[in-house]
C-alpha cells in the first residue's frame, strides 16, 4: 500500500487520498456526484441514526416530500430563490427516444417537453410549505414537527468529496408554528441538539453561535450554527438551524386561526446537517497514517489480528480472540476477528490504521503463552500488553478513553488557534500564517465584513453566544464603535 | 369524520380515500409525486429496519450512487435502455436566471446547457456498474454484495398513490460475482429474504415463481418475483430478484482475472423492493372502516384510550395506564395512552380504527372497580374484557395471535381465489366475473401470453417454483403441448 500524502506537504492532496483510500467515497462518471463506498456509508449510516434518534426524542416524525420542485414555487419566495434556485438541475423534458440519425443513441424527446420545469430540489421550504399549507388551519394543528432524510442537488462548480458535491445526502427539518417564541426556541433546540452530537459522538468541538446577516440561510431572520476548526486551520460549517420568520408562512399564503378566532401567519424553522459532516469528522482527528475515528462512530471498533505460522495456532487463537470477541459483543462494542488468510498482519495492520479502527489487539503464540494480549490505541499509535483476564472492561474503558481522548485533543488544537486581536496587522498575520479562529471587535456593519472578505477571504463564522453584544471597543478595521465580539476564519 | 366509501362500492375510490384519511399519504403539486406523511412514512421505516436488517444478516453493505445517470451509460445497455430510460426525468440545464421579460420570475439560463443529458435514475444497474467496472481486477474482488436505499423516478403517465408514482422510495441490491452458479444462488436468496419478511412481517402471503421471458426485468436473464392477491382480486408483484447473467459486465466492459488467471465477465444480480409494498400492505388486510395493520410492522401497537367525567377519573386511570404502559413496552410493545381532553373517546375509537392500531383498550371508572381492561381487536373488531392482572401477557399474546390472523386469512382468501381451469371459456369466466389467481397449462409461446393478454389483460404473474416445467396436457388456449403450469390474474 503506497503511503499518503502527509498532511504538511499537502493537506488537500491527503485529505482527498485519504477519502478514497480508506474507501470513504469516491468521485463518480457523473460530474460532482460522488459515490458512498460501503465503509464511508456504514459511518453515516452511524451518525444518522444518533441524529434520528435525537430528533425522534425531542418530538419529531420523518416524513418524506417530493425531489422536484416547480420552478413558480421559487419564484414564490424571492429571497430564497436568489440563494438557491439558481445553480440547480433543471429537469426540462420528460422522455428520451431513439435517435434517427444515429442508430443505438438516445436523444431528447423534443414532444416530451414539460410544461413547467422542475428543480431538483436544493433545499425543500418552498415544495414543503406548499404542502403544509394544506395541512394548517387552526392552532390545534400546530406545531407540525417534521424531519427528512433525503438527497439534495446544488450545481457546484467546483466540488470536493464530502465538503462541496453537486448532490449531497442529508436531513432537513422543517417546523411550523403558533408563535415567535415557540419557533425561535425549537431553532436554538435543534443548534443544540447538533452540537451534542458533533461534539459527544463524533468528538468534534464546535463553537456555538449565530451568522451575520450576509451569511444567514436565504429567507431566514436568524441562523444559528455550529463552527468547527479543520487541522489546517480553516473553518467548517457543521450545522445550521434557522429561524425562517413568517417568510415561507408569507410566499405561500400559509395562515391559521388562532385560539382566539384571529388568522395569522404561521412561524417556522429548518435546520440540516449533511454529508459534509463526513468531511469535518475526517478532518479533525486523522493523521498522516490514515483515518482515525472516534470510537462512539466507528463502525468497528476493534479488530482483533491473529499473529501465527501454522493452522494449528491459528485455532489457538481463534479460541481466545472468539471468546473474547463474544464478551465484548455483550458490551455492545463492534469487533471484528480478522482471519483471512490471504493477507499478512502488517498489511492488515496498515489497512486498519487508514481505516481509523480505534483499537488493535495482535495475538500471537507467545501472547498465548503469556496470557496476555498486545493492545494498539489509533488515537496515539501507543502499544502495549495486557492481560487476558479482564480484557473486555479493559478495552471498554479504553474506548470511552479514546473518545474523550479525541475531543479534548481537537479541543486544545482549536483553543491554540483561537487568536485575539484588536489590529488588522495581526488579523492578516494570523489569517494568512497561523490560521484558525480570530475572535476580535466588529461594527455591525456589511461594508467592514464585506472588505474583510475582499481582502483577506476570512469571513465572519458566527457571533457566538457567550461572547454577543458588546458595548465597548472599536472595530479592528473601522475604527468605528464595535457592536459584537466575533469569530473570523477562512473556511471550507 | 365522514366513512370511507365502502370497498365493494368502489374499491379504488376506497384506497384513495383510505391513504389520505389515514395519513399515509397525498398528491402533491408535482404531477405524479407523492407527499409521505408521517404515519405512512413510520411504516415505511419499520420496514426498511427489518429488511435492512435481513440484508445485512446475509452478508449485504449499504452505499450510494449518483442520482443522475449520463445518457450515454443508457446506450451502452441497450436492453436496459429500452426498458427505463425511455418515461424519465431528462435534466438538461444546470441554471436558472431572472426572466428579463418577467420581473419576479425565473427561466432556464440558455447559456447552462448540458453538454450531455442527465436522466434522474429510473433504477441504477447502469451507474453501478459503470462504477463497478474500476472496483473489480481478480477474483479477490469478489463477490461484491450492495444495497442502497434510494430515491428512483419513471414518468409514468397515469400514477396511484404509493401503487404507481413518478418518484418513489425503494432499495436496489446489486451484486457482483465470480460464477455463474453463486450469483444464481443470490438471486434465489434474495427472492426468499423478500418473501419471508413480506410473509412473516407483513402478513401477507405469497407466491414464490419466476416470470416469462416477457415479463422478465430488462437485462435480467431470470427474474424471481414473489406475487401478492390484492382483495380486489388483482395480483400485485411485491418484490423481485433478478439474475442478470453477464449482460451489464458486458455492456459495461467488467471483467476479472480468475484464480487461474484466465479473464471472464463478472455475473451479477440486482433485487429491489418499493413503497409499492405499502399499497399491498392495505390492500391485503384493510376494510371499510380503515387501515388494519399487522403488529409487527405498527408503529403503534396497542393504543389506551381514558374513559372518563371528571379530571379525578383521568387520574385514577392513568395511574393503570401508565403501569400497563411500562409492562408493555419493557416487552418491546409500542403502545400511546391517548389522554388528550380536546377529542372525545368516540373520536378516538374512530380514529385509531381509521389508523389500523392492532389493539385498543378502553378504561372507564367501571373498568377500574371491576379490575378489568376493555380490549377491542382491530382485525376482527371484537371486544371483550379481561382483567387487569396478567393484561401485559395476554396482550403480548393477542398481538402474535393477530399477527398470526391477518396471514391465516389473507392466504384463505387467496387460495378461495386461485382457480384450476383447462378451457379458455373457464379462463375468461373466472378473470371476469371472480377474479384472482387462475391456474392454467401454458405452451411456453409469447405469441399464446401475448394473445391472451391483449383479449382479456390477464398477464402471467410468474411460474410457480413448486409447479415448475410439465410434461402432460395442453395449453387451454392454442391446444399445443403444454411447458409450464402458470397462474395467470390482473394484475396492479
Amino acid at each position: 500500500m503506497a503511503k499518503l500524502t502527509s498532511r504538511s506537504e499537502d493537506y488537500s492532496k491527503w485529505y482527498n487520498e485519504l477519502v478514497v483510500k480508506a474507501n470513504l467515497a469516491e468521485n463518480s462518471g457523473v460530474r460532482g456526484c460522488m459515490v458512498i463506498k460501503p465503509y464511508g456509508y456504514a459511518i453515516w449510516e452511524k451518525l444518522q441514526a444518533e441524529l434520528d434518534k435525537r430528533f425522534k426524542e425531542t418530538g419529531h416524525q420523518n416524513a418524506y416530500f417530493p425531489l422536484f420542485v416547480p420552478k413558480s414555487y421559487f419564484e414564490a419566495e424571492e429571497k430564497n430563490a436568489e440563494g438557491f434556485a439558481k445553480e440547480c438541475a433543471v429537469v426540462t423534458h420528460y422522455r428520451l427516444k431513439n435517435d434517427p440519425d444515429a442508430p443505438g443513441k438516445l436523444m431528447v424527446d423534443p414532444d416530451a417537453k414539460l410544461e413547467e420545469e422542475l428543480i431538483v430540489r436544493p433545499t425543500s421550504e418552498a415544495i414543503i410549505w406548499s404542502t403544509y399549507k394544506n395541512w394548517i388551519q387552526s392552532y390545534r394543528d400546530l406545531p407540525i414537527l417534521i424531519n427528512q432524510w433525503a438527497n439534495v442537488v446544488r450545481w457546484e462548480m467546483r466540488t470536493r468529496l464530502f465538503l462541496r458535491t453537486a448532490e449531497f445526502l442529508w436531513q432537513e427539518g422543517h417546523t411550523a408554528h403558533a408563535t415567535k417564541e415557540e419557533a425561535e426556541q425549537e431553532a436554538i433546540q435543534m443548534q443544540e441538539v447538533y452540537r451534542d452530537v458533533v461534539e459527544n459522538f463524533m468528538a468534534i468541538p464546535v463553537v456555538k453561535g449565530y451568522k451575520t446577516p450576509s451569511e444567514r440561510f436565504a429567507g431566514a431572520d436568524e441562523t444559528y450554527t455550529i463552527e468547527a476548526l479543520m487541522q489546517d486551520g480553516k473553518a467548517l460549517q457543521a450545522g445550521t438551524s434557522h429561524f425562517l420568520g413568517q417568510n415561507f408562512a408569507k410566499a405561500f399564503d400559509v395562515k391559521f386561526t388562532t385560539n382566539e378566532g384571529k388568522q395569522e401567519f404561521v412561524w417556522a424553522t429548518s435546520w440540516g446537517v449533511s454529508t459534509r459532516l463526513m468531511g469535518a469528522l475526517i478532518m479533525t482527528h486523522s493523521d498522516d497514517f490514515g483515518l482515525v475515528l472516534p470510537p462512539k462512530i466507528a463502525p468497528i471498533q476493534v479488530v482483533i489480528v491473529p499473529i501465527h505460522k501454522t493452522d494449528e495456532q491459528l485455532n489457538e487463537i481463534r479460541v481466545v480472540a472468539e471468546n473474547l470477541q463474544k464478551e465484548l459483543t455483550a458490551k455492545g462494542i463492534a469487533v471484528k476477528f480478522d482471519d483471512d488468510k490471504t493477507t499478512k498482519p502488517g498489511w492488515k495492520f496498515a489497512e486498519y490504521e487508514l481505516k481509523g479502527v480505534p483499537v488493535r489487539i495482535a495475538i500471537g503464540p507467545k501472547d498465548l503463552e503469556n496470557k496476555q494480549l498486545e493492545i494498539a490505541r489509533r488515537d496515539t499509535l501507543e502499544k502495549n500488553s495486557i492481560p487476558m483476564e479482564g480484557a473486555a472492561a479493559h478495552l471498554e474503558n479504553l474506548l470511552d478513553a479514546i473518545q474523550k481522548n479525541l475531543f479534548d485533543r481537537a479541543k486544545k488544537f482549536r483553543d491554540e488557534h483561537t487568536t485575539t486581536v484588536t489590529s488588522y496587522d495581526e488579523f492578516k498575520d494570523i489569517i494568512e500564517n497561523k490560521g484558525g479562529f480570530v475572535s476580535a471587535l466588529w461594527d455591525g456593519t456589511e461594508e467592514t465584513e464585506e472588505a474583510i472578505k475582499n481582502e483577506t477571504k476570512a469571513t465572519i463564522r458566527c457571533i457566538p453566544q457567550h461572547f454577543d453584544q458588546v458595548t465597548e471597543g472599536v472595530d479592528f478595521y473601522s475604527g468605528k464603535p464595535a457592536k459584537f465580539r466575533v469569530l473570523y476564519a477562512k473556511a471550507y
